[in-house]
């Protein structure tokens, strides 16, 4: 599938502030390449691209003070991947390659710590692997209320374990929450997703299962036709599409994602 | 039913204490009748009773410096009680007696206007009255794991929801919540129960259900033989057995109840 | 000083809802009378005043579906008060009237059993009475900041003290919390102020002090120059101007508080 | 400075348990260096040493069921260290390395986002870099007491804030908190301290500051005399001494640190 991506935020910052953009889609070999893709601010400011900890694609600038405009445009193509079936086995801490053994932990807004009974008496019973994942999300999707504007950047899986509602992020969130406290390695990813009504960043997460990382989206029971990836973390923290050393305003934010040859 | 009721709390402190007590068993006119009730401090301390806000007997003594004991016996007639069935219908707030809707309002252990939406998620769909706050009460039973020394005095309703452990006081803390959640007049009850095992004080709550209060105890799935109620209140906050208004440690406690009779 | 205070609230509603109200300024002998008050419902919906637990003047009534309008009017007359000179005395719980000792102990907004090492720390040194609870007063003031939209109906003290932004209701119940960690009895108050920009329902706190309760307001370094009490409570889960058994949302909100014969 | 280091734990496992050990002291180029390391591990079991995302020394072990002991000796040297003077500058997320970024994220136990405030009220004022973070740690110092037993492992900075008690994790964690809070790179720190009293594994923070990281302990005003460095990350989430895939109980655990030649 081929996606066209166009972001614009439109911000206001009352004085020169240091940011860290994290907007770009990542290139990953065999799943996701990009073609064209442009990163323009204005008024003009010079940015600087690097990896972070995970190997995200990040930007740091600094933003004139004042109306400033992001916008960020890319073609994706995501090749139809063929993988093998996953067999439904335990994640054994004792073989997990020792670079997913992070995402086992507890973090800022997935404390599995304190979850853990929880988990257990959820999905205990459910058989190992992408079952016991997939019936994670599919709890999550029927139990937590999708709506905007009761949670914030403060609310953590803690919360929502308890309050049962939130948005994508927080679905995400406790996703997360409930794998690694069943020490299943789980990771928080923001991007976008085709078809998001209303059209916004998306956040979604992936276990760890039989050898590699596989994606699941709790706001959704039918699987996304199309999620792009742009950033891995241990939670929303590692992973916000804009981090100000200061203070910035989003007035204005667009997020189109649509598919090239669709004919819209 | 006829049982003896013995304390004794061992107690230090460093400095002479205002305190009050919350350890004598309610007289409560055709339910739960006293004889022979005795209070001793030693060494001596005149103590002035008194009720509380909610009618419960209370004490309040000026703690000498040191080591302090303070005894409780009682032996209490509970009459077999015959009540009307319960009819199943909902909690109207609208003809609620007005001193019941207090107990419809979120507390300091009991955050119910956090739990709307898992209160609904789990219970919304049963049927109204008795058998509503059974199955609340079955299903914390079911739930959440009793033990020892993981929840603390800091620890509230909104704690167990997601952490899923704790002990009597947790568990009545989450029944209320539940109930006050799904606008059911709920209040917590501090006392005694035969066949506690190890023997402490106990706590359960009590539901407003077709013109009376009916207790529920979620820390056993069958109705407790015998329980004997000290003191009613919002939650824990309002009933416990001490308050220091400075610090009092307590080195030894015994509570003992038995069945008169029993030939035990 | 004489007053006069409209209040007109437009609520929408998806279902009849049984509603209680505390919008009505208490009448206290030699402190507070009341002139032609008037409470109106429209469409029309007959009304059952009453008392509730803490005396409050309350209102109960099943709200029809749709638009409704509450509306009310009243004159208030408050005496200048001459009270003998406050003397510098903690507040002791051993001659405390009982029914202020429920004052001292923790609240759902109220955390003070979690405070009890900041309060010393900051306050412990404070001459006892007026002295400390101005000194708390003022503390809050300087530290806290006043701004709307930050703190929700579930933020606590707890929170405050650590995020340290809020409004009034904030302010009264951190204020409320550090008087309680200290054994000094303290209320939340919810009412009208003259003068308040942007005018809204008010809430200030008041403590036991020397026989007597005091308010404190700590949004100003100046004291108010007219303060209404509505209701008095452990904090705002028993002060809401409005509570829906069901839902109701408030479309529009109308606080008016004038001074008679101030010109303006 | 030369030292020894000995620790003996003594664990319980119900079931063989997957478990990853960080209780090596790190090997730091010019800074510490090691002598002699032994890790013994009774019955036998054979363990895998890794590098974890930090760079950490941990190692993998199957634990067999029942009585293990884990055991480690090793002989630290630590070079007197010559550093140029700090330069009272400000952190600067413009020109900061890429890899300090993570660290003014918030974490599992380092909730600066929400201590923004708070850290700008008590250290807004103070000049910028070490003597601003010297200010953070002396005022923890000050005004957090420490003591055993009350906090536990659920707590976080954000609790530490408003209950002002803790031990030296919590110490670190709200001095990192704090730190981020200010936009200055902070991490934890886990190792071995000379001197401590009672003995036992102890946790530092470092603040990056002037181009180096430089460390703080905020448990006592005078710089320890000797700190050992075993693991960094965000909070003690990324650090602990074992992390069980399962349960694991410590029955004992000795930390012994001396300094070698030291006569005693």
């Amino acid at each position: 599938m081929k996606l066209n991506v166009h972001v614009v935020a439109d911000l206001l910052l009352p004085a020169p502030t240091p940011t860290i953009l994290q907007i770009e889609a990542a290139e990953i070999a065999g799943a996701q390449t990009l073609e064209n893709p442009v990163v323009l601010i204005g008024p003009p400011a010079e940015s600087e691209p690097f990896r972070d900890f995970y190997g995200n694609p990040c930007r740091r600038v600094l933003l004139p003070q004042g109306n400033v405009q992001i916008e960020y445009r890319v073609t994706i193509e995501q090749p139809d991947a063929q993988f093998p079936p996953l067999r439904p086995v335990e994640a054994d801490a004792l073989h997990l390659p020792t670079s997913a053994l992070l995402y086992t932990l507890p973090s800022r807004y997935c404390q599995s710590d304190k979850l853990v009974a929880m988990a257990y008496d959820l999905f205990g019973e459910v058989a190992p692997g992408f079952a016991r994942v997939q019936t994670i999300a599919n709890w999550i999707n029927e139990h937590i209320t999708y709506q905007y504007g009761v949670s914030d950047a403060g609310t953590s899986a803690y919360d929502t374990a308890a309050q049962r509602i939130g948005v994508c992020r927080d679905f995400a969130h406790l996703g997360i929450s409930f794998c690694r406290a069943l020490n299943i390695p789980a990771r928080y990813v923001s991007g976008y997703c085709l078809g998001l009504d209303p059209p916004d960043f998306h956040a979604y997460f992936q276990a760890y299962l039989d050898g590699r990382w596989v994606s699941f989206d709790a706001t959704e029971r039918q699987p996304r036709p199309a999620l792009v990836q742009v950033a891995i973390g241990r939670d929303a923290a590692d992973c916000a599409w804009s981090t100000f050393y200061g203070y910035g305003e989003t007035l204005y934010l667009l997020v189109e994602v649509t598919e090239v040859g669709a004919g819209e």
